[in-house]
């Protein structure tokens, strides 16, 4: 599965794993894939604590950051700086959508932050405000080769700065409209997200939008995301015309990854029809497992979910309560995953899952080539 | 990509194509592949003088017969005759709900049927008590080998009626969970159609479900269904484990096909986000071209779509509209398809389509083989 795009980058695998937890991209890189750090949830301090903790453990591989600025948000054309524009965005969250979700909470016995609490009410990355100091930070790090961005089009002077550094950029799209937008924008990665996918995708399911954006971008090289979880879907994944693939779901189901027991758990016993697209934790469609969270929100008598980023200021209560009461949280956990969780049954090694990928791959080109020499003969 | 299935079947193509047109199935059988005719729409003597027509055209080659009996509809347990049940179920059609369809098509100036017209509240062949006789038919033409039920898991005594006469039974499904029901059933061929797929389908995209049901129900032949329009496609669908690739969308884009050309053109003009899953024709979720019929069945304050097959007997005014009036409903039309539509830019000789999905397929795994070789070298 070398493709030319693993020449570019210096890695072995064109799997591309991302991921909340540094471990995990130390690991991934380790066993020839190239990891990828999402960023949205780090200060930029914090990050630059992750990064230098990659630095130091994973010799002299690669890797990649993860940013999140939507092409549309609340406050996008507000021109503040991140503290300005995080008081407005605030002020904007109503008391009664806020009273919702603690209500989900506290009827689940979930401890509720109060108003005033550090905790409550936080923009993180999800703006160009608060995304730029953590390219800034990235871009301090000379192992980080890859800046992607997971919404949108990447600003022209982010994109400039970045190609400016010597790093190379990419970004998610859903349809091959996002991906002109990105080629037209100099991204010189795009990353096709089928709707199977876990976290913000759009509709169109990954056979049919896979070779709708190679053919449109060509030559640009395009990573296919979106039900990626066996090397059977990383062969065809290749077979439309992608360099190799972008994952994220598996990688909540490793050994190094930070994900609870309650989590894991709840990944293993879903299937694919366990998962919906839903607005309910960050504003935009997002795929995750379906619970009481979820189904809260698209009651009719309910609040609806606020846009982006208001909402994840809301819901940021639930995804910490997540973390830190994984039982007393489990029916309102945030478990964002594709529909590709119906494949796993245990959690493994992230080693072993990229040498299982890297066998599943052989063995399916294998067939393919013993039927087209089958016709031959 | 000639499979084991090929074999047993005697084509040699694993491409299955469902169409409602005899031509197609026809010139699809003449280029290698499987035609199979969906006679939902026709009586059992208008479906005899089609299958007497292929018979005559098609030379020596085989080819099959989908019929729909759903797995639940409106009067399943009520053991009445074909025509007992019509009127049964004629009684069950609210007559606000007819009015408000009338009113949709004669809002956009089309004629529309009276009470009591001929066209009016038309069963079909949705129920056991009306496919039965369908396939009653079907079995009397030696070169039909293989009935596929559409939706659901067909009864038992009609899987054992087909055996007996020593053809073949497929049945589609949209997750591993009615695999097994139909793979415990003994049907001969599963057909896995993904969320992408035109027509009835379930919310699991296609690179997720397909290898899901091939594990499922291993050694049963699966066949590759939803969002299949060329030959990397099928190339990714046999990465996946399935045998071969069942297509309808592609062979409503073919000379040979009826639609009109005002259908057509829409399927050139759409892309695949036009496409939306609608109760609003059949009762059930099913792909089509989202337009003023299917969003006025989704306002809050109109009636809501009638069950399987209630819906149909009403919609069936516009989908003799789709046809006998394409100008005036072009609208309000019947325009089922997958997602795949974004691909189709024009219409081709079914003969063509084949050859070049050959020729894609080969492409396709011919790239697989040199990242292989190169791997290797």
């Amino acid at each position: 599965m070398h493709t030319p795009l693993c020449d570019q980058l210096g890695i072995e695998f064109p799997i591309f794993a991302f991921t909340h937890c540094r471990d995990v991209v130390v690991a991934v890189a380790k066993a020839g894939g190239f990891g990828v750090l999402g960023a949205v949830g780090f200060t930029p301090e914090e990050l630059e604590i992750e990064l230098n903790w990659i630095d130091e453990h994973i010799g002299d591989r690669p890797y990649g950051v993860d940013i999140v600025i939507p092409g549309k948000y609340e406050g996008m054309d507000a021109n503040l700086s991140a503290d300005e524009l995080t008081k407005m965005l605030q002020s904007m969250v109503p008391q009664e959508t806020l009273e919702f979700a603690r209500g989900i909470l506290s009827d689940h016995g979930v401890p509720v932050p109060k108003d005033g609490d550090d905790n409550a009410l936080q923009l993180l990355g999800w703006t160009e405000a608060t995304a730029t100091p953590q390219v800034e930070v990235a871009l301090q790090h000379p192992k980080v080769t890859l800046i992607a961005n997971a919404l949108g089009t990447p600003p022209a002077d982010m994109i400039a700065h970045i190609h400016d550094s010597g790093r190379k950029v990419a970004a998610l799209c859903g349809s091959p409209y996002q991906a002109r937008k990105h080629a037209d924008a100099g991204v010189d990665i795009i990353i096709a997200q089928g709707g199977e996918g876990g976290g913000h995708c759009g509709e169109v399911g990954s056979i049919v939008l896979w070779p709708q954006v190679v053919k449109e971008v060509a030559p640009v090289p395009v990573l296919a995301a979106g039900g990626i979880g066996s090397g059977e879907q990383i062969a065809a994944a290749l077979a439309l015309g992608t360099q190799g693939v972008w994952s994220g779901s598996q990688w909540l189901m490793v050994e190094e990854a930070e994900n609870t027991a309650v989590q894991q758990d709840a990944y293993i016993n879903a299937g694919s029809r366990d998962t919906v697209r839903s607005r309910s934790f960050t504003g935009k469609p997002c795929r995750m497992l379906r619970n009481d969270w979820t189904e809260a929100w698209e009651q009719e008598e309910n609040p609806k979910p606020l846009g982006m980023p208001l909402q994840y200021m809301v819901s940021g209560m639930a995804v910490a309560a997540t973390h830190k009461y994984p039982d007393e949280s489990v029916d309102v956990a945030f478990n964002p995953v594709g529909q590709v969780v119906g494949q796993f049954t245990k959690v493994e090694k992230t080693s072993a899952v990229i040498e299982r990928w890297v066998q599943e791959y052989l063995d399916a080109t294998g067939t393919l080539e013993r039927l087209n020499e089958a016709a031959n003969a």
